[in-house]
């Protein structure tokens, strides 16, 4: 089984963003783009510049209430998701509480046939056992493709979102632990059946992020 | 493939080695005994009260300029170590560095046919791939259970240390580094080859330790 990575890239110039996506994807297999780190009026054109290539990109544009830095409202947030949408990407990051909250929006994806990735983060700490799987349950409604991400502030909140996987069914699920103690959740979750983790191209983006050549290092070891 | 531990303990009193050891051997297919903290005049005494176990004990009198607590001389250490190997443990942990200097500790030792653990550590740094290959060799000339161990102070030193596996042969390697950047090759030597990790019964004994209950969560996400 080959292991992959998608590198998260955080640009804030359609001409750097395309610079650094050919970078990242001569490294690995799947880039994150995170639009937030654009300007509104600057992602129509970084779309159009790197369109050829969005087939290997996730598509994010995380509001600040969930830890990103798009800077318009509510509206033109969407406005651009379905901007996004119309390029058929890998995969288009929407969070759960955005979709929970515009059903208009998620019925809109799922006419488009967009590829949606239902997201989740705590950037505090590891709900428990019960509320991560309640959590999945309901985010699988929306997408089949789920990402669940926690702070681990010990090892055994890091162990707790791995053990999702041992009941994510017919879901391709992402869940691991941002921080130090989950470290280990982001190599660990590739074995246990994560389409890929997410990994910098060179300094961490996330607490707890390795590097794309550092993960590829340790992928390797288990050849 | 079964994962197997090896919890370290450190106690300070005949009686009190027996109990957590006991603990220990109840949670943990090996246990580790370091000798070196208990006082000279009370360890034959405790190899006495642990006997019948001592074949899933891992036994080490560490010195100080080791890293240990062992409090009388090279010449005291050496008569103990003779005295643990009439007993016939699981292994017996001898520095590598004691048997490269004392060449008749290593013949009195092969005599008795002792199950030797060869043992370097490195409570500083990781040294590269050629001067760790290196090391290997001139240990496995002593026994074909090989420790080495070292401080990571990036993701890339830990992952050195893994790498080590791959060129083992036929001996039992023990590699792993301790420290944060060391925790995921404390459980990635697992997947690797190690024929067991140190763990901790509760608190860390070692930097960036696991405890036995941490690790067992961790290989049973495997199964």
């Amino acid at each position: 089984m080959k292991y992959k990575t998608c590198v998260s890239i955080a640009e804030t110039t359609p001409e750097k963003t395309k610079k650094v996506l050919k970078i990242a994807l001569s490294k690995s297999d799947f880039v994150e783009v995170r639009f937030d780190f654009l300007k509104i009026e600057q992602i129509p054109q970084t779309l159009e510049i790197i369109k050829k290539d969005l087939n290997r990109v996730v598509c994010t544009l995380r509001p600040k209430t969930e830890g990103g830095k798009f800077s318009g409202n509510e509206k033109e947030r969407k406005a651009i998701l379905k901007l996004i949408a119309e390029y058929n990407p890998f995969l288009l990051d929407v969070e759960f509480n955005t979709l929970k909250k515009d059903s208009d929006l998620s019925k809109y994806l799922k006419s488009t046939k967009t590829k949606l990735l239902v997201s989740w983060h705590d950037f505090k700490k590891t709900p428990n056992s019960v509320q991560l799987n309640k959590k999945i349950k309901e985010m699988s409604k929306f997408s089949s493709n789920v990402k669940i991400v926690s702070t681990a502030k010990s090892t055994n909140d890091s162990t707790r979102m791995l053990e999702l996987y041992s009941k994510k069914g017919k879901n391709n699920l992402i869940s691991f632990a941002m921080g130090d103690y989950g470290r280990i959740s982001r190599i660990l979750c590739l074995y246990l059946g994560s389409p890929y983790t997410y990994v910098s191209l060179g300094k961490a983006i996330a607490p707890g992020q390795f590097s794309v050549d550092e993960v590829k290092k340790i992928i390797n070891l288990k050849k």
